[in-house]
Formats: C-alpha cells, sequence, structure tokens
C-alpha cells in the first residue's frame, strides 16, 4: 500500500560524516528496506583526553535493526570503514565491497576477535539487490585502490554517491574512474547525487598519481650515493607500487617497516593488489647488510605520530635504523589538519640527526585523493542531477561545493547542505528535512568497546586543567561526630613556595563550615555539597583555580 | 685584572628563545656586568592542560642578581614582554626601550600591582651605557612600532643583535629599518651577528605593510554594501591606522571590539603612535544607530581564541553584535602554527552565519614582521659579522639561515646555532660553546605568579587520559582493623554498560590484598602502594586502563 505518487519518496538520513571531515556513515530507506553506506571513524580532538577513536551515534540503526539489508562499503579508508567492528557487533547482515576493502576490514577484526563478518566481494560494475534497491557498483579513482561511486536505483528514482574520489586522466592500473558508465547514468537521469566536497576549495584539477612516480624517480636519480627513506600513508598501494617500482629500477632493495605497513603491503599483496617482487625486499634485521646506496626504506608516520617507525628513527628509539647525515627523507604525504605540530617536530627532529628532507610543498611527491573544483565541475556537467547534496567535509567545504554547483547552472533551491542528524527526504520534485535522528559521537577507548561518556570526559577535562582535591572525613556511626581530622589529598592542582600550609588552611575551612548540628541530620548529601562549595569558593579565592573537589564521608563503628 | 688579551671574551646565555618560537631572553655578559635582551613568555601546547602561558627559567638571572645592570627591550610583542611582570618580582634593575614598548609593559604591570618598572625610554640612534657595555638603538621595521636591533660595543668587539625585524622599503611611517647607521656600524666591523629567523625558509621578499592598506582599499570600495568586519592583531598599530584610514575614506564609522585591542589603541593613541580621529570612532553601545554600510568594525580573535570577541559574534554570544548575510569578515593575520583547527571551526561559524571571509591566501590582507630570505642576505651582505648565530626560530628556520649565510660566503665554523641553555664565549678569534646554564620553563596557570611543578602536570595529564580511583580505608589506632568496608569513587574512569559492578569488585580486590597482619605493622606507605598496585593490575587487566589510583589510609579512634 504505497502513498500517492506525488508524496513518494526516499529517505536518506546522515549519521555521520556531513559537516565534518571523518566517520562517514548514511542510511538510505525506503518502506521497510535499509541500506547502510559506510561506517566510519574519526580520530580524537584534543578535548578528548585518553580516547582513542570516535565512532558516529548508531541509535538510529539499532532502533531500525529489521529494517536493514545490508551495509555498502565505497572503500577501505579508516573514515569509512573504522565504526564496522562496533556496528557488527550489534547487527548481522551482510557487507558489500571490493575485494581489498573488505580484506582490510578483516584485517580489522582479528583485534575484535568474537565480531564475525559475511563479506561479499564486488567489482567494478557488479549490480547487486538490497531489498527494493538495485546498486550498482562504478569504479572511480582515489587513494586507494577499490573505490566505488554507487549508483542506486530507488522506486522512486535514480540515487547516485560519490564517495570519495577523484579523477585522475593517468591512473597506475590503466584504468580510472568508470565515465562511460557514469555517461550512460546520467543519461537516464539522476534524482538525486550525494558528493565528496573535501577539496572543493582547491581550485584547478588535482595532480595525477602518475606524477608522483616521476617524482620520486627523479629524487632517486639525483641522490645516489644517500639512503632514501619515504614516509607515506599504509593504505596508499598505487603509492607503495609506485616507491617499489622506483626503487628497483634506481637498483635499491626496499625495507618495509612499521606495523600497519607490513599489515598492508601483505594484505594487498596476497590479493595481487600489490606486486612484490620478493628479491628485492629485505627484512629490517638485515638492514644492517646494505650499503646506503643500496636501500630505500619504506615508513609510517608522515603525521609525527609519537610511537610510528619514523619519529622513533629520528629519535633514536627505533632498533637497527638511526637517522644521520646521508639520509634523504621524503614525506609523500600531505598534512592532516591538526598534526601540523608533530609533524613540525618530527622534521625539526629529523634536521636535528643531519637528514634532507623534501615534502609535498617542495616537490610533487604527493596527490591528493580528492577531486578538486574543475574535477567537480566535469561531473556536474555531466552527471546534472534534479537534487544536489554536498557531503564529505565540513560547512566550509560543502558550501563551496554548493557555490560550485550553482555556477555550473543549478538553483538553489533544489541544493540542500546536510548535517549530522538530519533526515532528508527526496521525491521526485522535491527535496526537504523531515526530521533529525539521534546522532552524536560514541568515544572508544581502551582496546574494548567501551564508551566514554559525556560525563566521564568533562570530569577529565576539569581534572587536567585544575587538578583535584579529596577531602575525606570520618564520622562515628553511632555519636555522629568526626572521628578524626579531616584528609585531604590533591592532585594535579597548584602549589608553590609560601603554599605549603594550604592543606592545613583547607582542613580548617571544611571543620569550620560543618556543625556537629550537621552531622546529627546524617544528611551525607547536604554536607558533602557544604564542603565541596565552601572549598571551591576558598581555593578560587586563594589561587584563581576550580580544581574538583571530591568530599568523601566514611562511617566508621 | 683581565685575563690576556687572546682569551678575553663576552658570554651570552640563551635562556629562551632558540630552537623554538617564543619566550625570547638572552643575557649577555663580561666580567661582572650583564646586560638581559628581552624577558618573552610563550603560550601553552597542548600538552600543559590549565596552565595560561609559559615563561623561561630565570635561575641563573638569579644566581647572577647582583651583576645585572639592566633590561634591553627589543620591541613591545608578548614573546619579548611577557615574563617581564615575573623577572621584575625578583629584580630591580632599570628597563629600556621604546616608549611604546614601556607603555605596553606598563599595561600590563596593571594586572600585578605589586610590581614596579623603572622604564627608561630610548630613540632610536639613543646610546645607553650600562656597565662595560656601550648599546645603540636602532630603528626596524616589523609589525609593531618602535622596534629595534641593538648595536652593542663590548670590551671584546660589536655585537650586533637584530630583534624580529624585516625591510620594509615603503613603510607606513616612510622612516623603517635604519640602513644609514646599520652600514656605518657594519664599516667599522661587527664581531657577532644574532638575527631573527622566523622567516628563513621563506623565499623572496616579504610584503610591504602598505600593501595590505592599498588591498583593504579596494575590499572596502567593492563591498559598498556590505558591514565590513576586519580582524587583526591588537599590537600591529601601523594595521589599525590604515583600517582607520580606510574606513575614513570609505564614509565609514569605527567600532573597536575586544579588550586587548580597546587596551592598545588607547595606549598607543595617547603617546602619539595611532592617530584616532574621535569624531569617526563609534562606542559599541551604538552600533545599533548605523546602517551596515556606514561601518567597519575592528575586532580581535584572528586565531579563533574561545572567549575573543569575533568567536563570540560567530556564536551570537556577543551582545549588539551578531553575523549575519551582510556582513563580510576580512581576516588580515596569519595563523599561528597549532591554532589551525580553532581557526577553522570560527570560518565554519562564520560561514553559518552566512557572512562572506577574505583570508591571507584569497588577497593580500596580511604582512609578516619578519624578514625573507633575500632581506636576511641583504642583512648578511651588509654586516659581513665574523661569527653569527641565527635565532628566533626552530631548528628548521635556524638551520635554513645558518645555509643562507653560508651561500653568502660564511664559512660554517663561524656559524654556531644556539640551544636553549647554551653558554656561548666569543672572542676575537673564536666563538664556541662553554656550558649550559639552568633552562626550561616555568608554567604559570590562574592570575598569580604560581608556578605549576612538573609533577602537577604529570598528574593532571594522567587525570584527564586515564582518570582517577579514590580508596579510602579507615583503621582503628587501637586495634589496628578496618573500621569499614573500603571506599571508592572514580572521576574521569571509564564505565559502560554491563560494569556497574565494577567499584564493589574492586573494593574485594582492595580487601584481598591486605591482611590484617599487613594493618598490624602500620606501614602506611607500604599498604599505600599495594593497594595501588593490586588495583592499578586490576583496571588494566578489566579495562585496559591505568588511572591514577590514590589510596587513603583514615585512622580513626
Amino acid at each position: 500500500m504505497n502513498k500517492p505518487q506525488q508524496r513518494q519518496n526516499f529517505k536518506i538520513s546522515f549519521i555521520g560524516g556531513v559537516g565534518e571531515i571523518g566517520k562517514n556513515m548514511m542510511a538510505l530507506e525506503y518502506g521497510n528496506d535499509i541500506v547502510i553506506i559506510d561506517a566510519g571513524l574519526t580520530f580524537p580532538t584534543d578535548d578528548m583526553p585518553g580516547v582513542d577513536i570516535v565512532i558516529p551515534d548508531i541509535t538510529y540503526i539499532l532502533q531500525n535493526k529489521d529494517k536493514i539489508r545490508g551495509i555498502v562499503l565505497t572503500h577501505g579508508h579508516e573514515d569509512h570503514i573504522g565504526a564496522l567492528p562496533y556496528l557488527l557487533s550489534e547487527i548481522h547482515v551482510p557487507v558489500y565491497g571490493s575485494r581489498l576493502t573488505l580484506a582490510l576490514v578483516e584485517n580489522k577484526l582479528k583485534e575484535h576477535k568474537k565480531v564475525k563478518m559475511k563479506g561479499i566481494s564486488v567489482k567494478p560494475r557488479s549490480i547487486i539487490k538490497l531489498g527494493c534497491f538495485t546498486i550498482e557498483f562504478l569504479k572511480v579513482s582515489h587513494s586507494i585502490q577499490g573505490a566505488f561511486a554507487l549508483a542506486i536505483t530507488t522506486p522512486v528514482g535514480v540515487y547516485m554517491h560519490t564517495g570519495d574520489f577523484k579523477f585522475d586522466l593517468t591512473p597506475i592500473d590503466n584504468d580510472g574512474i568508470d565515465l562511460i558508465r557514469l555517461s550512460e547514468i546520467a543519461k537516464k537521469g539522476v534524482l538525486l547525487l550525494t558528493a565528496d566536497s573535501t577539496n572543493a576549495e582547491c581550485k584547478g584539477f588535482s595532480m595525477s598519481e602518475k606524477k608522483v612516480g616521476e617524482t620520486l624517480n627523479n629524487i632517486f636519480v639525483q641522490n645516489k650515493t644517500k639512503r632514501i627513506i619515504v614516509a607515506t600513508f599504509a593504505s596508499n598501494i598505487h603509492r607503495l607500487q609506485q616507491i617499489l617500482d622506483v626503487a628497483e629500477k634506481n637498483g635499491r632493495k626496499v625495507v618495509f617497516t612499521g606495523r600497519s605497513m607490513l599489515n598492508v603491503a601483505e594484505t594487498a599483496s596476497k590479493i595481487g593488489e600489490l606486486k612484490l617482487n620478493k628479491n628485492n625486499i629485505v627484512d629490517v634485521t638485515y638492514v644492517d647488510k646494505y650499503a646506503d646506496n643500496e636501500l630505500c626504506i619504506i615508513t609510517t608516520g608522515t603525521q609525527g605520530e609519537p610511537n610510528s617507525a619514523l619519529t622513533r628513527m629520528a629519535t633514536g628509539k627505533f632498533p637497527k635504523i638511526e637517522i644521520s647525515e646521508n639520509d634523504l627523507v621524503v614525506f609523500s604525504s600531505s598534512s592532516i589538519p591538526g598534526n601540523e605540530k608533530s609533524i613540525n617536530n618530527l622534521i625539526n627532529d629529523l634536521y636535528k640527526c643531519g637528514a634532507d628532507i623534501i615534502y609535498e610543498s617542495l616537490a610533487a611527491v604527493h596527490a591528493s585523493g580528492h577531486a578538486s573544483q574543475e574535477e567537480l565541475k566535469i561531473l556536474h556537467y555531466l552527471i546534472k542531477p534534479k537534487f544536489f547534496m554536498p557531503c564529505h567535509g565540513e560547512y566550509r567545504q560543502q558550501r563551496a561545493h554548493k557555490l560550485l554547483a550553482q555556477e555550473l547552472g543549478m538553483e538553489a533551491r533544489n541544493i540542500l547542505i546536510p548535517e549530522n542528524g538530519d533526515q532528508i527526504a527526496v521525491g521526485k520534485n522535491f527535496i526537504k528535512k523531515i526530521g533529525t535522528i539521534p546522532f552524536g559521537t560514541r568515544l572508544i577507548d581502551g582496546f574494548g568497546m567501551s564508551d566514554v561518556g559525556s560525563i566521564v570526559l568533562r570530569d577529565r577535562v576539569q581534572l587536567s586543567e585544575e587538578g583535584l582535591c579529596v577531602v575525606v572525613i570520618s564520622v562515628s556511626k553511632e555519636t555522629g561526630v568526626l572521628t578524626s581530622k579531616p584528609d585531604i589529598i590533591s592532585r594535579g592542582f597548584i602549589y608553590s613556595k609560601g603554599n605549603e600550609n594550604f592543606l592545613e588552611e583547607a582542613k580548617d575551612v571544611v571543620i569550620n563550615a560543618i556543625t556537629s548540628a550537621d552531622f546529627k541530620t546524617q544528611d551525607w548529601i547536604t554536607i558533602k555539597n557544604q564542603i565541596k562549595k565552601v572549598l571551591t569558593a576558598h581555593f578560587y579565592r586563594k589561587f584563581k583555580s576550580k580544581p574538583l573537589v571530591l568530599p568523601i564521608i566514611l562511617e566508621t563503628k
């Protein structure tokens, strides 16, 4: 029993990944069918101390468990697959993606032993049916292989989602974005387009991955006597392939370092996405047996992560490899926003060891995986969707993408900038927000799946900024009087010369604040609040500090 | 009784400001005379929660109190004057600087009522004598007026220090760097040069401040209907002057917002460095009385500081001014490294309000205050010092500055890259490190002068990342047995469904860990360590977390 034709619509719920970079996750819904597109994580910001990863709130998925027909993955980057272990521990549906994407998920699941996945690998132009949806996977270029755009035929019309993508007209595998099939689908008419906005503020056309190989080759030719260390993102397998090829061509053996680099190289080589010449690979154990000019070391650590292989090499903490004056370090990578400081520290450390350094702003040693403005224009020119929503970007990038679509002729009223939590209905003649689903973040800490609540986090922030003061008083159960002087312990709280007596003073403040009449009430909550109030005021007056005051009352025999 | 001529040398001790950007402070020493050059602060990094400012460790100064003849200030930026209130609370010597520099210090001292300064203002080409040193102040261009290089005649030879500087060949006041006097001093021979390395990695010649005025004027002409909001650094008074002039020329009244902006504008106008046409200034209270196109608002907040005027305008928290679609916000500023994220958040918020934004990478709305490579080359070409030490920069900038000096003909052995704590001796024919003075940071928090020790800071970091668990047990003084079950309180520590009983479990762990025999020993320290050990292990096993465990033992009657 469908509603009348003109009211018919499908819904898209943005669980994450809009108005932000990271934790991409959407739910496409029609009637009783839901398909989940991606399930990514994001990394914590400075105001989340001790949090390891951040995943989207999946309440909406749990509320609609019975409708979920499957999970579709566009590609294997963490911001598209990183929340899967948590999602799959709650729902059990098939997962579709390229062979490489699924292999990377399987890799992750090794750390989550109880979680099992029913993975179904798809190829470019594969078509699957999930409930009422027919989904076609379209090859696109990106900074990882096996990346897909999705063309989804719904009962209302065709919905196209680009995933992360770029045009690379000289791709490494001679097989880039599937323009032919995109055109065929465009010709039939696309009702809704959602598209990658990451680089919507970047002018021009993104650089081809092939150019990076050429630059690297020039660097190898010009530095024949040096040991060459190339730092890059482990998941960029075309990049790894190019480095391997350039090294071999220049007569150098390759050493892989860094746990994720070793993992990915092994995984990708097993499924044939990375061609490894075993004779040209040297285990790090034997690095001493080769002269500097016979070696190329491929490493993780482009973001200056404190425990990464490259940081440890620069600080003398990596067994077997130490940076010295005959090293050339190439950062075949970009700075992820927020990491500028740690990258800068790493560069200083490398220079102090005497190394030479080449990075993105000095030579074409990195190509972005995201479309720049001229590529986005081709996309809009070709697809000409009726409705458009810019996604995968912060508001500034979404806004730039919207302005670009208008420049190519779309009317502003047909473009909607979605925010996390938005539920958008799309019909043949309308697009509109119809509600807000539960959304937000789950903060994951430790190895487990435990969720750091927001109260815990607020306490941590106060503890870290102001420190802590614990006040313990013990009261006799029988007589209701203090059985000892209050005890006070402080941590992370200011102290300085001349303030040695501050604990004694604080004890007096506590004693003066509570009378024996108070104790007789045995209303411990009121007494605790009273202690908290007077001590907080005392510390603020005295030190202009607001430590977390924790009163503890012990009843003793 | 001097040492023989060939051993004669002066010493420079780097208290701060080398191998880093910020907290600039040096001590120049000969015999019984010491002159302090600058006393700056730096702002805390992410790993210093709750710390407000960071100043250098001044132990060396305190150890040599009697030798200090005076403090010489190159200019009035926080990284050159910010530690003065703390320094002047310990030593009482005259302070020399330009009128503006001293006025800005006096402003700071209003918040430190007990500290008094004997300030002596100097003019370009002023010459003072401090002990055996003759110091000449030489005008340079920088992003604040009243900036000086120093030419110091010592018993060994001439020492020149640039301070922060740039060449501006079309300066706002038609009176830029004093090349004539620099040349005269160069001609007589300079033994040692220490110079600003901040932009030693930047190619070319820095932009003139005047260009910023031209760009701003174009922006005002092209946006006749909008309200224009210009965010800039309060201390850049030439910039303020240009904005004032452009606003008046384009028929707009000016509103100053932001506490530091109001302070600096008032201070600079009092001493004649800023020319304010009072008829063209509007108090923020009356902003409603003017149409958008009659207004130019000058504000602080270029770095996205959470409490700054601009951030509050963008989030609806600033009374009287709210950002809307008819606003054009100009960031006449650069991003200070480490602030990228908060600036990005601010830009997103402004766009969400509908504003247009112009920033440095879109138009020439900011000029750096530091010399680029071509300017540094002119400096070295002109001064041709015998010895050179690059300062005011991290290692990567110091290194670039060293390579530049070598390119201009200096020998590597005559260049020394100093680090904080280095004490360098300079004689007629040698430069060498002769020792290390006490150095490091003092972390200042709250309004006072209290120093956050490193243990306090380490506790804060652990508290913030892992949370806290307080265990209280009460023991009878007489019998030595537990008078109640242990009490446990946790804060900022993980919890999640299924773990509600973790406190009860932890209590059992504590009870099992200590026997009545332990209590009889009354060796509380050992007992506390035992509790700490078993609970830490328990939490790690159970939650993969390492909260700070604080055992408290109360002796009761």
